[in-house]
């Protein structure tokens, strides 16, 4: 906490200040409240975070949270809403009542609230998002929520996959249990797996064939045989609130040799990428090594190749800091990323492979254990 | 899509501009594109949505969304990056690349990239939260989604109750398969069912005795014989991404009186909340109709009692516009709503029955179908 009171007291503000729900990552952190509606969260140097719930909320908000709790009534809401009607400038007023001067915002502050704050006072922009700073650096109690996450993920893709390796092949596409194997089978296989164990997943990717070659399509229909299966599962936790992120790429029977040359040079890729993230490192540098790899094995990048990152922080939210892209910053001790290069080119299709760890002084320390195997 | 070009044109704008997730509503529904990472949304009066995509992301949103897709190559990304490097001033300039002059935006706009925009053209706010109440009328696929949503949450809360009324009662604590039964394992057997179908929930409420004076207690630990357990579900579909919401509150055995009095009185109020729905009244009409039953009743609320709203719309978002609440606002034909009273005293416990409905001309057309048994 100590960063953001510096930067509230180097900014001549009152306090630090956020109005969001506790699918906002920064709430969460700085709170552990989860609430789906929006709540006022005021950080004042020396104190803890103060949040104003609604009365239906305090005795819950008491026991679960980690804030100052107040409601809406201790904060002046029955003499604010005789002189205010609209929502942002009543909820403008609850946060004076406690801020009581300047406020410093997150990027994503609501431009309404901004707005109705700045009738009384300025509102300065935290355009560093210093609490996404802050959350990437994990703890160790951070990075054993991640790993039970991954451990998760983990059984969800042996299921996954065991049911392509069990699969038979009529006529180019796969089977089980007599009836043609889907996309949407084995997503729903992930996905109630992940909730058996307190697991929301959305977005699962089980794509095949062409579809591979665009790299977030989620997947539809039979899957083929000698063809790639992209999977890609990316869950959080009910209970921490964190995520884990894994891709797997698995055929059916071998598949053409220009997608087994893709697998070679993705798997090599990746296992470069986990050699090149080090404390101290630029994202931007671990990028780039990769990128330089494709280049020297043939596989050029425009709108077709490597289109996306090397990887991505992950912690509370599934896209955080650090980036491994061209405009990766410093990766640190405690950082949690993703390796995950990939190659996509239309009419043949697509290969990633991803993995997660933790940065260290002296390199990556892998959290996820499952092999790499494609042809099944 | 009028309404929005109507603001647009009325307020001398060149555009309406979103920068959003498809996990924001507004942009899910105007362009069908879902994305974890936001993306600028351009809207010019008489032309289709825009929005600005990444290479990697072009192929997919050309065939899923409904939207006019560019590539922010397209936009002069690489022309761009050679003048700025802060994010957000980036992001503005893909999006004046389209728009061109003022822009109008919804109010959770983020407030880093509206002052980014503003060092060039003025950015104007949309107070009223247009897309939000175009979202709020509902078209027959709509409801559908809803409906379909609503099924599956009968399926599951139908699971949830045939556990609790085939346990047996052993020392007041409610056993299945010779192990307490838990308000974790109830969680899993509805969350599992929700994701076999196609369903994600997260933060389901089962609660039990003094824990359900707390409306939004997800509960824990072993359930108790002959006391109120509330049962809440409200997942989204992975496919549509509508959701459904209902509540049931059920007893293992015959609870107290003074919760049977709460059951009784939350149950009128129920049928007396579906009754007041009716395009032309107010939300805040039908909230003071089941307020004012429960005062007649000499149920009072003030930190305890019916201490929240009647309901709330529900679609593409959990909690949407029309409110059922002190400052609701009118209700129109194609609203879908729920109507969810609730009682809450400590040392007693809470009580909450919600169903969810379409608004029409004459009332209420009900799409929750499922009995409200509280003994089991």
């Amino acid at each position: 906490m100590d960063y953001l009171d510096d930067l509230v007291t180097s900014s001549g503000a009152a306090a630090y200040c956020l109005y969001a729900s506790s699918d906002e990552p920064d709430m969460r952190y700085l709170t552990q409240f989860i609430t789906h509606d929006p709540v006022p969260v005021i950080k004042k140097p020396g104190g803890k975070p103060i949040i104003i719930v609604p009365v239906m909320e305090v005795d819950r908000a008491e026991r679960e949270s980690t804030a100052q709790v107040i409601t809406r009534q201790q904060a002046g809401y029955q003499e604010i809403i005789k002189q205010e009607r609209d929502p942002y400038r009543i909820t403008a007023a609850l946060i004076q009542s406690c801020a009581h001067g300047p406020v410093v915002v997150p990027p994503g502050f609501p431009l309404a609230l901004a707005r109705a704050l700045e009738t009384t006072h300025p509102v300065i922009l935290d355009s560093q998002s210093t609490i996404g700073q802050m959350r990437s650096i994990k703890s160790a109690g951070e990075i054993a929520h991640i790993t039970e996450a991954q451990r998760a993920v983990e059984e969800a893709m042996k299921n996954a996959i065991s049911l392509i390796r069990a699969a038979c092949v009529k006529g180019g596409l796969l089977h089980y249990n007599d009836a043609p194997l889907t996309s949407e089978l084995v997503k729903s296989t992930i996905n109630t797996t992940l909730a058996m164990n307190g697991y929301t997943a959305k977005d699962t990717i089980v794509a095949c064939g062409e579809d591979t070659a665009m790299p977030h399509c989620t997947g539809t229909g039979p899957l083929l045989s000698c063809q790639p299966i992209v999977i890609d599962i990316f869950p959080q936790s009910m209970d921490s609130g964190y995520h884990a992120d894994m891709t797997r790429t698995v055929s059916k029977g071998r598949p053409s040799s220009a997608v087994c040359e893709l697998f070679e040079a993705v798997s090599n890729a990746q296992t470069l990428g986990e050699s090149a993230v080090k404390a101290g490192v630029s994202g931007a540098e671990c990028y780039q090594k990769v990128r330089d790899y494709f280049e020297e094995q043939g596989f050029k990048t425009d709108t077709q190749g490597f289109t996306h990152s090397l990887g991505h922080g992950i912690g509370l939210e599934i896209h955080e800091h650090p980036s491994l892209s061209p405009v990766g910053e410093m990766l640190k001790e405690g950082h949690v990323v993703t390796v995950e290069p990939g190659l996509y080119y239309r009419g043949i299709g697509g290969v990633r492979i991803e993995n997660l760890g933790v940065v260290t002084k002296n390199g990556f320390d892998r959290i996820t254990q499952f092999n790499q195997e494609m042809i099944l």
